[in-house]
């Protein structure tokens, strides 16, 4: 089978000026991988005519396939339409239905529209109008020398919809696409090489269809098992095959697989098991209540938190004894405990859990440096507490500090609440 | 004076793959931006002989300074190194100095140093090593086919180092770049268009060697003054001459300049007047509380905070009245007065802050639909709310509600704190 090969082309001055970031690159290469199609190359080039159509005399030589972002707007400095008509040599023509998709689009929105804003519904008469039912600039599809483009808008969430639409469902009807069987598994609490050690023996076994990616991620490792066939259903049952074998060698890092979270995993453990949760956050500031209520629906299970940032608060609110704090020190096993039982109580809380440490930059002492942070889970019963020693960076430490808070809760929800 | 252009290659199948998003080509941009330095091209190739000598041979058409990132690893899939010396036609040596900094390396994190990391001392003849103190692959520095060539790991904060240390500095003596000074306004509280619409006159009368961006970003938009000259003191005088013009237009929306952010200008703020803070956070659920704590130092005024998820617990631990609850409802003017000053006497704090809305997706009614957020700030004899209509996305209600609060709460101590 013949790979085919993409070249994906973004236009705009301000992202060579680093004004914005290409996100659209990142995201497009990822959604071609998926599918098995190769991307060759990636080329940012700014709004001047003659970058423009070397890059695309450029792609046509190398690719397969040319995507191409940007350039679409309805003013002077977006050449991309132009670039494409004059580069196919194909006049420029009204197309009614996208004139009048424009027309709709802005008054749906209630805005009034300009002279320049009906020329967007002008194309190259070689192209295939793309529906853009998100913005005012269409897609536009050239099936040209031997190659097929695929002209988008650079505003992410437009460009996102006229590849999940149109582009990505009409790839296997073009090419002969390898059958591809992908598979995430999500594990937390571990690194990347002990992982590693842990499955040497199964990853050496694994057969030459069915490839392993590391996708290492703050405080996460990700393992992606990739399957190539023939056949959709074998290869989905031999990768699937292939999980059961592993998984009892890592299962309890294990949280999900494919798109969830720690979040969502801990959010849909907990809606299982019919429990709620509170949290006491002090080094970690309101993060980890942020990571927790980002997810919809998590108002069925998540009661509520308190950032106590000084100690009075810790004993006052949370019923920290002043012993404790006085004895063993803020960021200590002792405080973490006792913060862990007081949220727990406070919210009336199924699970309650705690951080307390230094964040750095200041606030270090020999014995507690900078990235020393306590953190605790306390039930019906028990009270588990753990140390990190994590970095000198103020954010990574709080960061790393929700990964572990949000993982020692799902170890103890599994282990508790059988 | 003639530009200078710059030329920006990252080399890696991972960058094509879609694994690693290429944060580097943006921030190379943006340095080189600052600079005077023009990018005209960015460019992407996986780790393929031909892709790569092809990249090389394109740029040196284009450029005068091309920038490579990437493929400098200790392994056999690492190939820029050898391409380099094969493009420039010079053999791979031993540069003892390289091979001792790398030793010095491995010997300080008291690692194991292998055979292929000594390898990656070894250089080719025709390049200048380049030190990197935070890893072992060195920079290499080319000056070839009156091109200037700098190759840097793909590892960002290795790369940075080198731009930093030895790239940024070196191109006054290479290039005759533009003087530029550069100012950012940073201003929260008000859109694009109608900061637009505020400024125009002033915009319209900006001389020519000064030029004006607007850069929006979530909840905030900044204006960068960028001005050209020959002589830098001058063209600062000017810049900074045209912002006191512009300043007393938008003043109350200003919050600070350059790298200033909203967090770290309510510190100064707080720090200056000797206030305090807590807040109480609904529906933003921890998040403002996490960019307040993101800051050092910020223990100095942040007292800390609550987030009480459901009725009961705004009731019993923050003394809403159980009448304002049912009478009004959670999401209301008079719930996030009562919110604010609760949090504000929990914590004893100078300043207290509230949020309550409907982030979405669910929980909206025809009366109070999804994205309807009430703020409020109370102090000392005062309590400002403001009711917020965002948008149908969780995220972007959260972090659109982070914004806006803490922008209330400048206002709020620039008016009550004189």
């Amino acid at each position: 089978m013949k790979l085919v090969k993409a070249e994906i082309i973004a236009i705009g001055d301000e992202l060579l000026y680093g004004q914005i970031m290409d996100t659209n690159s990142h995201w497009i290469s990822q959604q071609l991988d998926l599918k098995g199609v190769k991307v060759v190359r990636k080329t940012t080039v700014g709004d001047n005519r003659e970058d423009i159509l070397k890059a695309f005399s450029e792609a046509e030589k190398r690719a397969d396939l040319v995507l191409i972002t940007g350039g679409l707007g309805p003013t002077q400095d977006d050449l991309t339409k132009p670039l494409l008509a004059e580069y196919f040599n194909c006049p420029v023509i009204e197309v009614p239905d996208a004139v009048k998709a424009i027309t709709e689009f802005f008054k749906r929105r209630g805005r009034e529209m300009t002279p320049l804003n009906v020329l967007q519904g002008h194309l190259p008469s070689c192209c295939e109008y793309v529906p853009n039912p998100v913005g005012t600039a269409p897609g536009m599809w050239f099936d040209q020398n031997e190659t097929y483009w695929m002209s988008m808008p650079g505003v992410p969430h437009e460009m996102k919809r006229l590849m999940n639409d149109f582009v990505l469902p009409k790839l296997p009807s073009l090419f002969e696409l390898p059958v591809i069987y992908h598979k995430v598994i999500k594990t937390a609490g571990i690194g990347e090489s002990w992982l590693a050690d842990l499955i040497a023996d199964w990853e050496n076994a694994l057969p030459e269809h069915i490839r392993l990616a590391y996708l290492p991620s703050l405080g996460h490792v990700k393992l992606r098992l990739t399957g190539f066939d023939k056949d959709l259903s074998q290869i989905q049952k031999e990768v699937e095959n292939q999980i059961q074998l592993v998984l009892p060698k890592i299962e309890k890092y294990v949280y999900g697989f494919n798109e969830e979270t720690l979040e969502t995993a801990i959010g849909k453990l907990l809606k299982k098991a019919g429990k709620t949760l509170a949290l006491a956050e002090s080094c970690s500031g309101g993060y980890i209540s942020h990571l927790v209520t980002s997810i919809p629906g998590c108002s069925d299970y998540f009661q509520g938190s308190l950032v106590p940032y000084h100690n009075q608060y810790k004993r006052d609110i949370l019923g920290v004894k002043e012993d404790t704090l006085a004895n063993f020190g803020a960021v200590s096993e002792e405080t973490v405990h006792e913060m862990a039982k007081g949220i727990r109580s406070l919210f009336h809380a199924d699970f309650g859990l705690a951080s307390s440490g230094i964040a750095g930059p200041d606030g270090g002492t020999d014995e507690k440096p900078v990235g020393t942070v306590w953190i605790a889970c306390a039930g019906d019963g028990f009270s588990e507490a753990k140390k990190l020693q994590l970095t000198q960076d103020r954010l990574l430490n709080i960061q790393l500090t929700g990964v572990a808070v949000l993982n020692l809760l799902r170890v103890c929800i599994s282990q508790y609440n059988k």
